[in-house]
């Protein structure tokens, strides 16, 4: 983004600071496959990121090990900003993974890099960090993350399950990694799996 | 919300978890006065509290004095949970203050208590502290959520200032609580609203 005329009077850093802040607002048209719960729409990725932080905050309890939960927050507001200029890849969809994760670097130094350099490198490494999803903060992030499509799947009937036709075994291959996080909310995910398959929304494992 | 009979297996406590989780998801059919910065519509309030979050971990150097970053971030994320029961009253709008006030108490109580007794406290108490404002936290969240909408106002060309006919006074007075959080967004902002009516978005003083 080009600098704003009308930013020009203020500290240089602000002026980078709401740059930042105005570029993220982007975020809000990104759209995702899963619906919001009434199913009139679908979800966009900054209400997602809202509802993300709700519940990491609401189910920290069940984290695998010990997380600071701030962190785990912080990540979960930054961790799908990378969508605005690389876009939502759905967890069924076909591009090839090593491209996405190439768009995703670029895009992150793009849109880090309007903040002032310590806290662009602040965030870059907290969504690097989760991306690695090798910490206990990133694995109970990156679980809540695959969590919440699951029980949006299930209260709407369908979803993205009956968009991609996605049966039980491919649906827990792309999920497992909740129990990395949480196995307590593994064991959740795999009841509503069981009731979903009974509920004819989720194919049986092939 | 009645309870989900496809939760029923699952602990006590992790239903009520899951069921609070789902039921604030309709935070983001609540529709503000805001339009988002391409334009294109108006800002729901689940992706506005997204983007204050963002607002404070970005801003918080800026706080008047020492601040907790994570209970504001908390707080941002559920301060308008209630507008769920109680709707979102514009800025500039009739509604008696202290009719919405009691509205928005009820809904505090009937969403915070869809939680375990424990949860339900602490999210009730962060609600209140942040609708009180009188702690350094508070004041800080207040401020970032005054803030976004004059942002997001001079960025689409007049926004709410122009649906509701503002002049610069009025928009200092309904604003002017960013000063008790944070002086130099108060000048930041103050600068946004002489450029505002430069460009004929907002009244001058009458």
């Amino acid at each position: 983004m080009e600098s704003e005329r009308w930013l020009e009077p203020l500290p240089a850093r602000l002026q980078q600071q709401f740059q930042f802040l105005l570029e993220v607002d982007r975020l809000k048209t990104v759209i995702r496959g899963s619906r919001i719960t009434d199913g009139s729409r679908k979800e966009n990725t900054a209400e997602h990121s809202w509802h993300l932080a709700l519940f990491a905050s609401t189910l920290a309890e069940y984290a695998i090990g010990p997380i600071q939960i701030d962190r785990v927050v912080q990540m979960l507001l930054i961790h799908d900003i990378v969508e605005i200029d690389a876009g939502d890849t759905p967890l069924f969809d076909d591009t090839t993974p090593t491209t996405q994760a190439k768009l995703e670097q670029v895009a992150a130094e793009r849109l880090f890099g309007l903040l002032p350099q310590d806290q662009a490198e602040y965030f870059q490494a907290l969504w690097t960090e989760f991306e690695a999803a090798q910490t206990p903060d990133a694995k109970f992030g990156k679980a809540v993350d695959r969590l919440q499509p699951i029980l949006l799947n299930h209260i709407v009937g369908g979803g993205t399950w009956t968009d991609y036709e996605v049966d039980e075994d491919k649906e827990r291959q792309m999920t497992h990694r909740i129990a990395d996080g949480s196995p307590t909310l593994w064991a959740a995910a795999e009841h509503v799996f069981a009731d979903a398959v009974r509920c004819g929304w989720l194919l049986p494992a092939r």
